[in-house]
């Protein structure tokens, strides 16, 4: 059985106070919803997306082939979250290009596009963003917040901002905080995005071009970071483009790997918004929920109520398992409730979106073993 | 004592032959020496460079301050290749940007500047190159050849291209060829530059311009590979460049690492060529002696007859130590003489460049062991 998912939108008009300082007057946010909300309404589950994700996480659009949602192995009936079981809401956060407001928007304080006025977002207004839709739609409790990645890093940031609002969280190829590679990555991806001569301070819009140079080398380079070593040298190795001799040319392709970084790179450029890869790349560095407790991740995390399940993956050597690792024993030290899954998986960090029946399994039983109060099975 | 280094330059009359099916019809190559060619002519070292390297390998420029070679501390009087008893030459390679003919000079053929003319260079051309400079110097054998990273790709070059006229090669911090991961590093690299508006096609010089934001990512990218994750946690890890509250925004420095890549960025940009960038990766990402016999290494470096050193770094992960075992494996299974060193250092791949005493005093212990005819202590 397939869902059908359906986009909806809902306007705040309560001023968004954002931690770095800004404000939102107003915004949208766009979600989707998978099952029913019972009676109680405490079977809610909500998804936190990534870098380059957005709220359609499972089931496909009516009439368009290929539109899956990025974890619609994950999420449906019958699948490890099961939509037979559990509301599930996919959301959009503010500073994406995918539908809530970002820097595509119109500024109402200006009427002009927000561009590179877009005011920064961290993790914690993304959160708080959330909340306020679980208000609207008369959420008090969620059953569990789940996410992987930067969308793991919400996850746990939930249990931090709204520890009696979370009964359980999933926290997946996820980190306390990025290290200095990380913010390194980040960074080249950025200076490529600012320096393209099309970026125009970031107000490009107006100027009716899009710095796709830029785009297309932070997602060649955020590919090789998704990827393990071992991935890319049995799927591409030093497989050439086309015949068994080198052409001998700095120009062309020769290995298969650099025509898929280049086919990934302008396939992303072609719809991904730049302001939002600065946005949601700082929103990834400035993640640090021990910042303001002298870097003590167990003081930071001492708040924490849910019941959690971390998991990462082996060769995932972007947000390594040593780094959920730090989180696990964190939680162990406040005397949490925790599972820790570290799959041996090949993927690298891609690994949490594809499938694996282990990792599917630990997550499938997590969520079997979340009560609630309707009377369904346990 | 210091030695003091003077650039040579020799001109080359007769065509290479490149293996790309380029010629270069007639070129110069730039070279320093260090110590003192015995009268046997035995005694001599070739020491070959990376990729943002040159000739300039120890000692210092006279009355310049700073300028010492980037191989000072492995090479001169006293050192682990001592110049008081080897004759050590440093040799710019064709194709780069610091003295031997590169895309910067102009092309005999048209009378303008090569840029993205300069024909493709391979490894194995750079060696053909460097040993008609040994011809030139009357030195028909070396007593060692020695490199890091691409400079240990031509150190085993040279021990398989002219197997008779190498008694010793001293391969660092190298591979036998590149991973999947190495090329799609260097890719993006790439794109960064000819993607560049100032690129021109390679032929920005008669624009007056120089593709400085693609240097800029191409060093940045570069810089991240060669140190390792522990190297810059511990250097950098998430310190902030000024203060200790962050600023919320995603164009200004927040961290040191950042602030850290950008200087590499903007410093390399200053001095390095574009087009010579393109030539070396490319170089890098051909090399690859087992291609030739249907992958098997071990069938490859049947030709050798050099004693061996193998050098690697534990936190390489650029050139990690399982490339440099693949080499000592084959070697191993031809019945070479082959020493191996795997040298447990933070630093990643820069390693190869730094002060480490079990390092250093491998390859000095090495070095004592070679045999010359001239009675000197063996």
């Amino acid at each position: 059985m397939s869902l059908i998912a359906t986009p909806q939108t809902m306007q705040f008009k309560q001023a968004l106070q954002l931690k770095g300082g800004g404000v939102l007057q107003e915004y949208q946010l766009t979600f989707e919803t998978y099952g029913e909300l019972n009676a109680q309404k405490d079977n809610a589950v909500l998804i936190c997306h990534a870098l380059n994700a957005s709220h359609h996480v499972a089931g496909t659009y009516e009439g368009v082939s290929k539109s899956e949602g990025w974890w619609d192995n994950m999420i449906g009936p019958g699948k490890p979250v099961d939509t037979e079981r559990f509301f599930v809401i996919g959301i959009n956060n503010p500073g994406s290009c995918f539908g809530s407001t970002g820097p595509m928007h119109t500024n109402p304080a200006s009427g002009n596009i927000y561009g590179a006025d877009f005011p920064v977002v961290t993790v914690e207004d993304w959160v708080d963003a959330q909340a306020r839709l679980l208000d609207a739609l008369g959420i008090e409790v969620l059953a569990a917040v789940m996410g992987g990645s930067l969308g793991g890093m919400q996850a746990l940031s939930w249990s931090l901002q709204y520890p009696e609002r979370v009964k359980h969280a999933i926290v997946i190829a996820s980190a306390p905080n990025l290290n200095a590679e990380n913010i390194a990555f980040n960074e080249v991806a950025r200076r490529a995005i600012v320096t393209d001569p099309d970026f125009h301070d970031g107000h490009f819009y107006v100027h009716n071009v899009v710095p796709k140079r830029g785009l297309r080398i932070a997602r060649m380079l955020g590919h090789i970071t998704y990827l393990s070593d071992d991935v890319m040298n049995t799927k591409f190795g030093r497989m050439l483009q086309s015949g068994e001799d080198f052409k001998y040319s700095t120009l062309d392709i020769e290995f298969q790997i650099e025509s898929y970084l280049r086919y990934q790179g302008d396939k992303f450029s072609e719809y991904f918004d730049a302001n939002t890869y600065l946005l949601i790349t700082r929103a990834l560095d400035y993640f640090d929920p021990a910042k303001a407790y002298a870097n003590d991740l167990s003081a930071a995390l001492a708040r924490a109520k849910a019941k959690f399940l971390l998991v990462s993956f082996t060769t995932d050597w972007r947000f390594a398992p040593s780094r959920s690792r730090e989180i696990v024993q964190a939680l162990i030290s406040n005397k949490c409730d925790v599972s820790y899954a570290e799959i041996d998986a090949p993927h690298g960090h891609d690994a949490f979106l594809l499938d694996d029946k282990r990792y599917l399994n630990v997550v499938r039983s997590f969520f079997q073993q979340i009560k609630n109060n309707s009377g369904e099975p346990q």
